[in-house]
């Protein structure tokens, strides 16, 4: 028989209801904080994740999925949401002064070609959100606000949020020199020895070396005047608004783009839940457009998985309004006339299609949670009426034809 | 600068919107009618498509985004969303009895290497159903009640449903060799040349040749008596809730598993806006497991071409209950803190993070249609109220911090 690709999942059941309710949530958080949603296609040319995540990166180094389509072009499967987005702001002209601040946000699925394990297949599904236009403190403690109140509204009340910010221009050449002077006597893994040349920074996040890294320089203290002000105000605005956000010099994040405040959001057992931060040189980087962008993302697996691990359950239960059973033909083809008419009234009906037997047809009703079952057979037929039977109360009459949508809203 | 693959489209501002609106109105068509969603996966393995499909359909011979993973497994972008739903099915077993009728539905992003045209990307988006379980008139009824009270929903109400049943087993042998008698005398396309032996019944979906086959032998003369009996009893149904299908030999649909009733819906102008049918084989074929199944496919950008033409628009217009504007640097801070309040009351409420002058701000304001204005410099701080301007009456009020809330609500 045929499978599922590796690293790809079928979504049924709880499990796609609960997805759904998910996104019903957050879409509802975002539209109250005013976001605009963007959809960019699943594929992009290779070229956009080279220059926009960077080559060095594990993702685009190793995780893609790249293929040629039939005139020989690059494509990859998206793996992550924000070099798209920058691409489609610049391709559409979206940052005209007058629509600043662009404040977007996305769901879609994304691609990665990693070992699968629980929470990370190789196609997942992110949210994410994107400020592109102003540089202030206000707005990256909206978008920090935003991702814990996402948080919040679905019950997951114990998290800590990690925060840095990230050195730049000259003072981020010095502390890069001094970083590699901190790492030269450490004994690294493989991927960090190369990593010390390449990309130091990265080091830090490694899940294998960071726990010797605690007594490691402080970005801190190298910040820019500015820079360091621009910090201190967004740990107030955030200290105002009620969120404690922990300073954690050893927080980087695994993406080369970011320039300002990065953060993290990580659960009771340190497990990181979600991430984002500035990135104001990206734009500029993939179409010469000067625009200081900022935002975040979360897998909607890993928010899922959190859910399941606290027992909370956001989707409604299943169950239905009314469960008709037709007892001979002509009922039967009666049905369509009757669940259309109920339908419409904005009843969700349901109809025993399966021509099962009396038991198990209502076995079938109980099964999915019907309030009412509805009976019909040829002498109701001749009568124009039906039976209810109000599964609740177990009470049982007979109505006129006319009055079955108000027998059903009444209850 | 990087742009977007061809045949590709990013969904921005009211594009977007008018998507979301009609996905859900969708959605609460098909939850009142009692389907369940089922999320597969972007790709499928290579063959799913050869054998569900078929080899000989253009999809899967000229159409298809084929490529190989790191481990040289051949994967497709899926092209349709039938075949992925069987072989969800089969493989999570969701087929059992009790379970049955199977009643689902899917949106999600389909990928077609086609000459790109006005509603027809290479990548496109589908709400498709597919019923499991029944072989009943009854069901195929519900099925193109369901399609049906879609167009009406959202507000197209001149169609026509075209509906025609396919014949079977020895008949269709018989029904096939009389069709390629009455088709060699024809003149055809160089395509349907090659199908008059590959595939004759495509022949008569053929764009170019199918004008001039209005004298075709029907297909209903070939039925079996049971078949007949089916099918009349279908067109009963039908019009039983106020449909008029118009019964039309041409309509065969374009994939190779269709064994039943197909229907089409056409708008005014004869242009395909849905269409369906039963596939009884489809399970069997890819997983031994005997199962009669019926469905509908919508291409999403192809219905919002048809609102767009008959300017209907569904999504909610752009509005705020309130806009900020902070006068000071200290009252710029505070704003994080009142719009937290007010999201926080379900309010949908915006600030001006451009730090733009006051009659910039105030046409801001206007653009993002908000129902309030909410000012704050350092004297209303100090007051601890703000000052908010009523964009509707024009009345301008001071307001106490712990009244703001009620003061927009109130409005």
């Amino acid at each position: 028989m045929i499978q599922k690709p590796r690293g790809t999942e079928d979504l049924i059941d709880l499990k796609v209801r609960e997805y759904f309710a998910l996104e019903m949530i957050i879409r509802n958080i975002v539209d109250s904080f005013n976001y605009n949603e963007i959809k960019t296609p699943i594929f992009e040319s290779l070229e956009l994740f080279k220059r926009g995540v960077g080559e060095e990166t594990d993702i685009v180094s190793k995780e893609m999925y790249t293929f040629l389509d039939r005139k020989n072009r690059e494509l990859t499967l998206r793996p992550e949401g924000t070099a798209p987005t920058v691409r489609a702001i610049l391709e559409n002209k979206m940052y005209i002064n007058e629509n600043l601040p662009l404040k977007l946000f996305y769901f879609g699925s994304m691609f990665r070609y990693e070992r699968p394990q629980a929470g990370r297949n190789r196609q997942f599904n992110q949210f994410g959100v994107e400020v592109f236009g102003p540089k202030t403190s206000e707005i990256d403690c909206e978008i920090i606000c935003l991702s814990s109140t996402i948080l919040n509204t679905i019950g997951i009340d114990e998290y800590t949020i990690h925060l840095n910010y990230l050195v730049n221009g000259e003072q981020r050449i010095t502390y890069i020199k001094d970083l590699k002077e901190y790492l030269k006597p450490k004994t690294l893994c493989d991927d960090c020895k190369k990593r010390v040349e390449s990309n130091p920074l990265r080091v830090l996040d490694c899940k294998i070396d960071s726990k010797q890294f605690v007594d490691v320089i402080d970005m801190k203290d190298y910040l820019s005047q500015e820079d360091k002000k621009y910090f201190n105000q967004l740990v107030e605005n955030l200290k105002n608004i009620g969120i404690n956000a922990k300073i954690d010099k050893m927080l980087v994040r695994g993406l080369d783009y970011y320039t300002g405040f990065v953060y993290e959001i990580k659960d009771k057992n340190g497990s990181t839940l979600l991430g984002g931060g500035r990135y104001d040189e990206l734009v500029n980087q993939l179409g010469n457009v000067d625009l200081p962008a900022a935002g975040f993302g979360i897998g909607i697996e890993r928010l899922l998985i959190a859910l399941a691990e606290e027992e909370i359950f956001i989707s409604t239960p299943i169950s239905l309004d009314a469960y008709i059973i037709g007892l001979s033909e002509k009922a039967k083809q009666f049905s369509n006339i009757l669940l259309l008419m109920l339908r419409k009234s904005g009843l969700k009906v349901d109809f025993d299609y399966m021509n099962r037997s009396m038991k198990s047809a209502f076995k079938q009703s109980e099964k999915l949670n019907s309030k009412n079952i509805i009976i019909i057979g040829d002498n109701e037929l001749k009568e124009n009426v039906v039976v209810i039977k109000n599964q609740i109360t177990k009470e049982e009459k007979k109505v006129a034809f006319d009055k079955i949508v108000d027998a059903i809203m009444g209850e």
